[in-house]
């Protein structure tokens, strides 16, 4: 069955979220760090990339509902939104 | 663990290939198609595209190792690569 164009669009856009390696990058540092959450403080260092291009990314992921984001005095704490990387691969199983 | 800046290049150019609404639905109708693979002539129709954009979108997808591609005689005809969705959503599970 063809899949619907709306569909289609809507995947597509959770693709596009993961089509940088950068964000990948971050994911993986977030998906390693504490169930309450990495600092933004922390993912700026490790990808030698600034601050403005990091939360530019972060953003991305947030909008794509991988990320969740709260802000804890200062700063900004993200993690993983439980079951959004498993819901995403199944998008590729009922393609 | 961090995921290196290698690494990461790689799996973004698999999702890359992924984050186009018509190429999703390529991979749907030609998922959905025999096993002897899906003709180009009958790909143009159902998405509503000309010809050159749907081959270009096959070539991508051709490029990322999703879909693989047979001529035969005036025709070529794609099928997806056994267990490629699969190991694309496994990039997912192993971030």
């Amino acid at each position: 069955m063809i899949l619907n164009a709306e569909d289609a669009q809507q995947r597509a856009l959770a693709f596009k979220a993961l089509a940088d390696p950068n964000r990948l990058r971050l994911l993986s540092i977030v998906k390693a760090g504490s169930d309450g959450g990495t600092c933004v403080c922390d993912l700026t260092e490790p990808l030698d990339l600034g601050q403005p291009t990091v939360s530019h990314h972060l953003k991305i992921l947030v909008d794509a509902g991988l990320l969740h984001r709260e802000k804890r005095g200062t700063w900004a704490y993200y993690s993983l939104v439980p079951g959004a990387l498993e819901q995403t691969a199944g998008l590729l199983a009922s393609l």
